[in-house]
């Protein structure tokens, strides 16, 4: 029985692993889709989100009938609540590629981000694919010093963030109002993705360095706080 | 052994009810702080959200300690699943009345608001704070009719976002762009809040009406997933 317990176990570290793949390819066709205003590929992110969605509840299912079934305890059973909040995690990035697409849609066939922000936007995004792409050989590999790496990665998002502010509030902004609220949302979106895939690899840190649970989950739930 | 184990669940229950009333409370003072340009009450909401956050994390390991201690099959299961989910939820609407606040904060002595949508945006507040009070009257009456109201009062804190949106986007907009930001990222703080508290109320509709895991699930999270 055990043996049957952790092939299980893997195949949801598998079904984790794919759903990381596929919101981080999500997110970077929609940066693609809002940069240069492509509404047949923004609609195909926000159309495949649906398997993202599938995938996220297949995983819980098993996850939960796991628990049923093999009723694990300390560790093992830390591994399995860890994995559904890790797909929620990741369910919730899919959420925001898909947000991100929907934004390129309703400005189509405007692009909804002003030339001048396209290299922030741009690297905001490939930063966000990086992060959850990280995130994923994490969760693959348990490796924790490639977990670290996500902590300077959300950085550098973060201070591109506080970049795109900076040219909103600029007195010579000249993209008016729409252009700002939209490039405000977009920001936070990246933002809120990349805090994701922090707390998907946090989560494994503390997992694997074996800290109490109340310690990994404070941990983790402070990454994905702000 | 079953007693002692209801009365811990129960005990969890009566802890979710106390962090919607904890972030019910919290979202109407920093409604009053931002309207009201009120630093020391924006302060306030800022410095009590960590009571919500160690209630959350308290909640956690209660309900995984039970896991392990109790080993629950069935609804029972599902019942402990489900409380780790809405201690998520709740410690999310934490953090978005402490971002509100925080808006509020930023901009002392000026209120981030203009007068003109003042009212919009106390509506919103009052809205947010009553969907997450009757999330909490819910939790502990599992009352399924009270639920759905939850959706009526959600339908109308979209009707007031998109109200929000029409005022930014009117061409006779005169508050200039780090307004309309701060309107921006307020209001959809607002509806992130009721967002969560709706989905607090259909976890629990599902757990009473006994769908299946992965149904109640798919549900809760579609709510939550905009």
């Amino acid at each position: 029985m055990r043996d049957a317990y952790h092939e299980e176990l893997d195949s949801i570290s598998d079904g984790l692993v794919e759903m990381a793949r596929l919101v981080g390819s999500a997110m970077g066709r929609a940066t693609t889709a809002l940069l240069d205003a492509d509404l047949a590929l923004a609609e195909s992110v926000i159309a495949a989100d649906d398997k993202v969605n599938a995938l996220h509840h297949d995983l819980e299912n098993r996850a939960i009938d796991l628990l049923a079934r093999q009723q694990p305890v300390a560790t093992d059973l830390r591994i399995v609540v860890t994995s559904l909040r890790m797909s929620a995690d990741l369910e919730r990035c899919g959420d925001l590629a898909r947000h991100v697409a929907k934004v390129a849609r309703l400005r189509f066939p405007e692009t909804a981000v002003p030339n001048d922000l396209h290299p922030i936007v741009l690297e905001m995004g490939q930063l966000a694919q990086r992060l959850v792409s990280k995130a994923g050989q994490v969760i693959a590999t348990k490796d924790v010093d490639a977990a670290l790496e996500l902590e300077r990665d959300d950085d550098a998002i973060d201070a591109l963030h506080r970049e795109l502010f900076s040219h909103l509030l600029d007195d010579r902004w000249q993209h008016g109002i729409e252009t700002a609220v939209d490039v405000t949302l977009v920001g936070r979106y990246y933002e809120r993705f990349a805090d994701h895939a922090v707390s998907v690899a946090k989560r494994v840190v503390f997992l694997v360095t074996g800290e109490h649970a109340g310690d990994f989950v404070a941990a983790a739930e402070s990454a994905s706080a702000e």
